[in-house]
C-alpha cells in the first residue's frame, strides 16, 4: 500500500473539490442499485434484458445499428481496430502519439493482436486532414480521440471532421472514434452524440468519466460489426458472467449527468480563466473546449504540492490530489470539471483563487 | 430476448431449487454490499486496500507467494500459458479434449496468443499419469481441470496428482490448475487448497460457481509470475478502475460458503444415489467427487423437459431449467449442489423422485 501523500490527504479530507464527480466510494454504486428491484435478473454472458435493453437505448444515442457493453474501453477499442483490419488484411491502423492505445495499455494491441500503429500529428496538437491525406501507407483505421486527452483536452474544428471523415469514406479507410469523453464536447460543437457518430464506422464511449460510473464501456457501429465485436469480446476473457453492477451504474448516471455537460462546460471555461489570472500558471488549452483541461505552474513539482494542500487546509477547496513533474522548474495537473465544482461555496473558490496567486507570487520571489 | 420456455419458467417460479446458490439477480451484490461503508474507497486500477488486501487473503489461502483479481477465468487462464509459454519459448502447452479453453472461449488462446494446444486423453476420461509421461511433445504448460467439469465433475486420485506434479518437475513442465470448482474438491480429497495448490505452479479459482459471487477469479503464483500477469491483465483490457464489486461479492460469498463445501458433497451424493434409484436415470459420475454430476436420462429432450415441468409444478422441486440434447432418445443436464438444495423441504424432495421414477416408468411404457 502506498506511503503517505500530504497533498492527496489533504484532497481526501478537504469538504470541496475542484474536480470530478466526487470519491469514489462503494457509495456510488450503493446509490446506482437503490431504485433497482432486488429480484431484477443479471444478465448472462452477454444475454438478458438488463444488457440488451442497455445497448439498444446506446445504439439509439449513438446513432448506430447496434451496441455491446464492454467492462472496458481498452478491450472495446483494441477489437474494433482489430476486426477493421481483418476485415482489409492489412496490419495498419493510424492514431495519435499520444493516442490511449500508445500510451495506456502495456502495447496490448501490438502484444496480443500484432497490428501496427502509425502515429499522426505531433503531440502537442491535434490531428488535422492534412497529417491524414499525407499519410503514404494503406491503412484499415484511423482512430480520432475527441477531446485529445493527453493534450488537455483539445478538438479540431467540427469543418475537419467532416473533411476527415468524407476523405476516409472515399479511400476505403474506416474511422473509428475514442468518444471516452464524448458526451463533454457536445456542448462546444453544438451538436447531438448521433450527429458526430454519423462521422464514424465505430464509437466508444466510457462511463466513468464525466459520466461518473464505477466502470464499463460501449462499443457501437453495424450489426455485423457489433456481432463479431462479441466472439473477441469473449476471447479477451471480457464476456462475464454478470456485468450488471457496471451496465446498472451507467445508466443511472448516464442519467444523471448527461444533461448537465453543458454546465461542466461553462464552469471549466470559468475555471480556466481563474487560473490562467494567477501568476506563474496557465491552462491548455487556454478556453476549454469541453469540461477539461490542463493546469501548467511554473514551479517546481514540491513547491506546488505544499502551496496546494495549504490552500486545501485554508480555504476548503482542494483543486487536485497530485502534480506531476514536467521539469524542475514546473509541473502540471489534468482538471475536469463534474458535479463538485457547483458545490464550492462562491466564497471559498475565489480565495482558493486569490491564495493561489498569491502563493504562486511569494514563490517566485523567494525562488 | 429469447422465446418462452415451459421448463425454464417452471423452473423460475418453483419455490424449491435442486441446483445452485439461488436466482443470480441484482440481490446478490446488493447482500455483499450491505455490511460495506459507504466510504469505503474503490480500487483503483489494480491498486488500494480493498483489492490488495483480498489477493493477499487468497494467496495465502492457496498457499501461494502472490495473486491478483481477474474479472474473468478466461482471460486469468489464457494469461498464466502465455507467461509460462513465453519463458519457456514455445507456444505448446497441453490440456484435456474439454478444457474450458478449448471450447467456451472462441480460441482466444489461439487467436490473441498464438498457443498450440495438445489434447491430453479421451473425452470422456480425466488425464492420467501415462497420458502426460507419453506425451512426445516439449510443452511449457500442462493444465488440469479439477474436478473435470464436462465430464460431470470427475477426479484421478490424488496419488496422480502428485505423480504428475512430480514428473512435470523433473521435466520442466509448469503445472498450472484451473480451479473454478477447486474449494468443491477439498471434501473427496481431505486436503487444504494450499496442499493441492502446492502441487501446482499457477492456480486459477473463481468466485460465482460453488462460492455463488457476482464474478471475478483469482490467479496466483510465484511473486514474479503474478507481477507479469498484472501486464497482460492490462493489455487484455482487465485492469478496470473499479474492480470492487466483483472483490466485495467474493469475498463475503466466500466466507458465507466455503465451510460448506462438505454439505454440498454429502447432498451432491445423496441427491445423485436417488437419481440412480430412477428409472432411466442415472449420473455421472455415478457416485459424486465433489458438488456437483450430471444427470442422464434414456429419453428424448422434449419428453424430459415436459415431465421435469411437471414435478416442479407439482411438487414445487425444480430439479432444473433446462436439458440437453444428446441424440434422438437421451439427454442430460448438470447439477451442482449449493445453499438450494438443503432448503427443500425432505417431503418434497421424496415426492419429486418419487414422480420422477413413475414418469419416467410412464414415459418408458407410453414409447
Amino acid at each position: 500500500m502506498t506511503s503517505p501523500n500530504p497533498l492527496l490527504e489533504a484532497f481526501k479530507k478537504a469538504p470541496y473539490l475542484l474536480p470530478g464527480n466526487g470519491k469514489r466510494t462503494v457509495e456510488v454504486l450503493k446509490e446506482a442499485l437503490e431504485h433497482i428491484e432486488d429480484q431484477e435478473e443479471s444478465d448472462v454472458y452477454g444475454s438478458g434484458k438488463i444488457i440488451e435493453e442497455f445497448q439498444i437505448k446506446m445504439a439509439n444515442y449513438l446513432g448506430k445499428e447496434s451496441s455491446v457493453f464492454f467492462p472496458s474501453g481498452t478491450m472495446a477499442q483494441q477489437i474494433a481496430l482489430r476486426i477493421w483490419c481483418d476485415r482489409k488484411r492489412t496490419k495498419k491502423v493510424a492514431y495519435h502519439p499520444l493516442c490511449h492505445l500508445e500510451i495506456h495499455e502495456e502495447d496490448g494491441l501490438k502484444e496480443l493482436h500484432h497490428l501496427e500503429p502509425i502515429l499522426l500529428a505531433d503531440k502537442d496538437r491535434v490531428i488535422e486532414l492534412e497529417d491524414v491525406t499525407e499519410l503514404n501507407e494503406d491503412i484499415a483505421c484511423l482512430l480520432l480521440e475527441l477531446p485529445q486527452r493527453e493534450i488537455g483536452g483539445q478538438l479540431p474544428e467540427y469543418k475537419t471532421l467532416e473533411e476527415i471523415s468524407a476523405y476516409c469514406r472515399k479511400k476505403g479507410i474506416k474511422l473509428h472514434l475514442d468518444g471516452a469523453r464524448l458526451y463533454e464536447i457536445l456542448p462546444y460543437y453544438q451538436k447531438s452524440a448521433a450527429e458526430i457518430c454519423s462521422l464514424f464506422d465505430s464509437v466508444y464511449i466510457s462511463f466513468y468519466k464525466g459520466i461518473g460510473g464505477v466502470a464499463g464501456a460501449i462499443l457501437a457501429g453495424g450489426e455485423d460489426f457489433v456481432k463479431e465485436s462479441k466472439v473477441w469480446k469473449r476471447r479477451h476473457g471480457g464476456d462475464l458472467i454478470s456485468l450488471y453492477p457496471y451496465i446498472i451504474s451507467a445508466d443511472h448516471y448516464f442519467e444523471k449527468r448527461i444533461g448537465r455537460m453543458q454546465e461542466y462546460f461553462e464552469q471549466a471555461k470559468e475555471a480556466a480563466a481563474a487560473f490562467n489570472d494567477c501568476q506563474g500558471v496557465f491552462t491548455i488549452p487556454e478556453m476549454p473546449v469541453s469540461n477539461m483541461f490542463h493546469v501548467y505552474f511554473q514551479e517546481p513539482k514540491e513547491k506546488v504540492e505544499s502551496l496546494m494542500a495549504e490552500i486545501a487546509e485554508e480555504t476548503g477547496v482542494a483543486m487536485t490530489g497530485y502534480v506531476k513533474e514536467i521539469n524542475e522548474t514546473q509541473c502540471s495537473y489534468e482538471l475536469s470539471i463534474g458535479d463538485q465544482y457547483g458545490r464550492v461555496p462562491k466564497e471559498n473558490l475565489e480565495k482558493a483563487f486569490y491564495l493561489l496567486d498569491e502563493k504562486m507570487k511569494n514563490a517566485k520571489v523567494g525562488s
